[in-house]
């Protein structure tokens, strides 16, 4: 009999009928004769009792059952007696009363407990993956995955977008990170590249009138893997022609409107809040700043930049600046040892020193309190909106310095001291960004987002007199402090994209050789697109209440890329690497 | 001013409005003083008229115009006069006359015209692809193929499937086609492969009961190109759990019908035809018939196994057959000359000639009719229901050279003689399948499908014993004489996958070491599955009319895996190299 109802899916509605359950065992419980198993699938559980006077064979199969056993269950779903109604159970007010039962699987006992209560390794948990996704935890991560980019694709489909496809095998180009590279056996000594996004594929389309293009396209790179990285991962990736900035960002808040409320069912607001890149650096010491709470940071490099205390006025002698933030009516909560250990974390931002001040009613106190005293101390505690019992945490340094270490302590008070909501979801746009970002080591410029980005109309000409101050036409999408993703208007004439290649340092002949297509392109008639790019996996993370990126991908890579799994990478045979007219530098391990 | 209308979409309920067009020129013609542009973009051509007693700076604009610039219009929507009106265009009734016109980017005269009529050589086309893309015809596959996957997806997610990502970056296994690998960078001389399929990721989420998945899934194969095949190809692929054979062909063909309604807006059968691989192979020559036309195989090895013609009766004392096909009416059309041209053809598929007979009212004809006199005569032409008129051609050989050939030669002649109604669409179900193909060449079996195919259960004995009479719980789905997928149920029991390997003719080290983990979730509670994957690129190249499966494919590769727009691939730097722990065995022609 093919299956009737999912196991979670089991209701009083059902209560009278005979059922067909296909599922595992979660549990098996013998009590007063009877035994009673917890039945699970994708859906839920459900509760199957065997009692031999109902069925003696069937109850004999339910005797040998074990945990993960793959069962067939018929039988009558009746109510339960009022005493045994599970109110935190979907379907704990029924329950089934087996008629039949077949074993489909044995199990063996396997690894670790399929529930979310139990802490399991991650290593295991990989290794196992099979297993791990059992748990319900897990299956609900993907069931919102799915439901995601369903509600998104439905959105771009019905604003006349095109799902087109493009190339996995294509060129290596070492602007930005490093490539993964797939050996080209018919052209010896040849390579393709994965891509790191569509980008270029995408803007072609654009060259050929698609007008409107959208991927859920999966990208590659090889760099050293954190929390949140992955060698490959995923982008809602899309563009359009002859879309303002304002449109685009128009449209994309619509989707996000209708995604959260398709996935989440909330309602966000229907415009979001904007800032300058230079604003949230300046208030949040972040570029993408968490806006659901306060405790910014508070610039008082004019009122210390005459001041006796050498660490604050040297700082700003050197081109730097001061910041406080205020932590509120947490004096008293801060020992000097607190203090220090604050200092320390500081410390992995790069800031030399952090320098406090706990605010009284008669002044300030702290060792560096003798240096603001009298006015110098009311400047201070008025910049900063403090008043008695708040905690003053100082950084002087580079502008950097002091936004990376006062950002991050900010975000670590934010947690700490629950300021934050986390049923709130805060979209923010990121505008005006730099086009370039200097790199000291290299002594040269680096594209800010990449080297197609459209710089602002006015700043054309400074291109090649002073890239540092050339704004780019791109937006970033923030979300409770987390980069969505991020895009930008791009360059659509061959002038332009020649002088943003010689910035970044490309010979003509470079620029040609890897770029030559596209800056042909331009020449047939281009027209002006512009696009965006979100990252499917940490959207997933954000919107499942996940912490960590590998819960979100099926079959993720530990952090040194291998598959747990399937043992991948692994070594390979010596006929096919003479196939590739390969050799490999290292002992081969020939498997 | 934005756009106010695609050009294809402007109609005659915009009379009298003004309009705000961008897009391209596709011709202009200058015309008693007025100037004619057709406007072009993905929705089709609108007529522009610059008309200096409208607009003296927008006529001077437009007199500067060329094919393929990118402009912006703005004007008034006005119905053509009586004679100008053209029915054979969606906007042929209306014209807009241009009040503000400007330049957005200027464009080169292009290679090749874009239009649907010109001739172009396909590495023009695919060297300059963003404008091969321009091409109407084009742009309409394009749009075709995301109709084709917006309708399966929405009726896969309505079926409750989950569409679940599964990795590229994953573990090469020998068996089947050839990988493409990638080298690894943090474990120096090992590789990844890109999969061939997803096929173990949806058997584990299987286990992972998630009970239904799909996915549009990117796939790699490095074998030799031919016209339909591609280095990188699309499958929709999917795979369920606790289901029959019935139930997954039931939901397939729902899915196709639904399918074909929402894409070509035609019905098809709610129960497509089935038929076993022998008797497609015996009937059609074929293990994918074109069963819109008949010209069927006719086996006559029985009343010629004692033929003096020792051609005959040889083949069939070495095992093999005899086989007619019957060309109604066409003795009179084919000359000796030209049926010496149909032997060279059906030698391309290895028949070492083609004999032949020309039925006339008074018995056959031709140089073996002398071998066939009287009865023999008769009982041929009586199998064959051939009548005065036809054209006989036989094959003796071994079945399968029999089946090449013949099966050839009637897809031949259903074309060339127009047999077949193009207009239909003619689904088929091929069951019944062997489960291994016996390679005389390596002297060992191969899976026929892959080695995870399910033997019917009644054939699990003979894994060890005959293997090549077990049959496989198969199903291939064909459309028109194309294999669009197939699928199976799986192996779900670790004995029946560990028989599997070794007919295959691994150790079982090598099992253990390539699949291990699969056979080890067998272990853990594994339910029965199945699933079935289509080839995308293939449906959109059937629905769509087209020949060659690079006009599916935005970005394709050609014969040589080249991709001529980006020209990949390419060389790599030594320093790239170095970091992979490879040399190459040709000489680096570092970029």
């Amino acid at each position: 009999m093919s299956r009737t109802h999912y196991c979670g899916e089991v209701s009083e509605a059902a209560i009278g009928q005979r059922v067909s359950l296909k599922g595992w065992v979660q549990k098996r419980r013998d009590l007063g004769g009877l035994i009673f198993v917890d039945m699970r699938d994708r859906s839920g559980i459900v509760q199957a009792v065997f009692n031999p006077e109902i069925s003696a064979p069937a109850t004999a199969i339910g005797e040998t059952l074990r945990n993960e056993f793959v069962i067939h269950i018929e039988g009558l779903v009746v109510a339960r007696s009022e005493g045994q109604v599970n109110a935190a159970m979907k379907t704990g007010k029924i329950e089934v009363q087996v008629d039949h039962a077949t074993i489909i699987n044995a199990a063996k006992n396997p690894p670790f407990a399929i529930d979310d209560q139990t802490e399991v390794s991650e290593d295991l948990r990989l290794k196992y993956r099979y297993l791990d996704l059992r748990r319900p935890s897990m299956y609900e991560t993907f069931k919102m995955r799915s439901d995601i980019t369903k509600s998104i694709r439905r959105f771009l489909d019905n604003e006349g977008f095109l799902e087109v496809e493009t190339p996995i095998l294509t060129k290596s180009t070492p602007e930005g990170a490093r490539d993964y590279l797939v050996p080209s056996r018919v052209h010896e000594g040849e390579f393709y590249a994965l891509p790191q996004s569509p980008q270029l594929f995408k803007q072609m389309l654009m060259v050929s009138g698609f007008d409107k293009y959208y991927q859920i396209a999966r990208c590659f790179r090889d760099e050293d893997l954190r929390a949140d990285r992955q060698p490959e991962f995923t982008q809602i990736d899309m563009e359009m022609s002859f879309k303002t900035m304002e449109e685009i960002i128009e449209m994309n808040e619509r989707l996000m409107g209708i995604m959260m409320k398709d996935v989440k069912g909330v309602d966000i607001d229907a415009q979001f809040q904007r800032m300058s890149y230079t604003e949230a650096m300046d208030r949040f010491g972040s570029d993408k700043p968490d806006v659901r709470f306060g405790l910014e940071l508070v610039n008082v490099s004019d009122l210390v930049k005459d001041s006796s205390f050498k660490v604050f006025s040297g700082a700003i002698e050197n081109g730097g600046q001061v910041k406080l933030i205020n932590v509120k009516g947490s004096a008293a909560n801060y020992s000097r040892k607190d203090i220090d250990a604050l200092g320390e974390f500081a410390a992995r931002y790069g800031a030399k020193g952090l320098a406090w001040l706990k605010v009284e009613a008669d002044g300030v106190k702290g060792p560096i309190a003798k240096f603001f005293e009298g006015e110098a101390a009311t400047a201070l505690t008025e910049r900063a909106e403090a008043e008695a019992g708040d905690l003053l945490l100082f950084v002087a340094d580079s502008a950097s310095v002091v936004a990376d270490a006062l950002g991050a302590l900010r975000m670590k008070f934010g947690k700490e001291l629950n300021l934050i909501d986390n049923s709130v979801y805060k979209f923010l746009w990121i505008t005006d960004w730099p086009l370039f970002e200097y790199d000291e080591k290299d002594g040269r410029y680096y594209a800010a987002h990449h080297p197609f980005t459209m710089p602002f109309e006015e700043d054309i000409d400074k291109l090649d007199t002073e890239p540092q101050n050339v704004r780019a036409q791109a937006y970033d999408l923030v979300l409770n402090g987390y980069e969505l993703g991020g895009g930008s208007l791009r360059i659509y004439r061959r002038d332009i994209q020649e002088k943003m290649f010689k910035t970044l340092g490309f010979s003509d002949e470079e620029a040609r050789e890897q770029f030559g297509f596209l800056m042909d392109a331009f020449e047939y008639g281009t027209p002006p697109h512009g696009g965006i790019a979100f990252g499917l996996d940490r959207l997933v993370m954000l919107l499942a209440g996940r912490t960590n990126l590998r819960d979100t991908i099926a079959f993720p890579k530990t952090a040194s890329a291998s598959d747990l799994l399937t043992s991948a990478p692994s070594p390979v045979s010596n006929a096919q690497l003479d196939e590739l007219s390969l050799s490999l530098n290292v002992q081969n391990t020939e498997k």
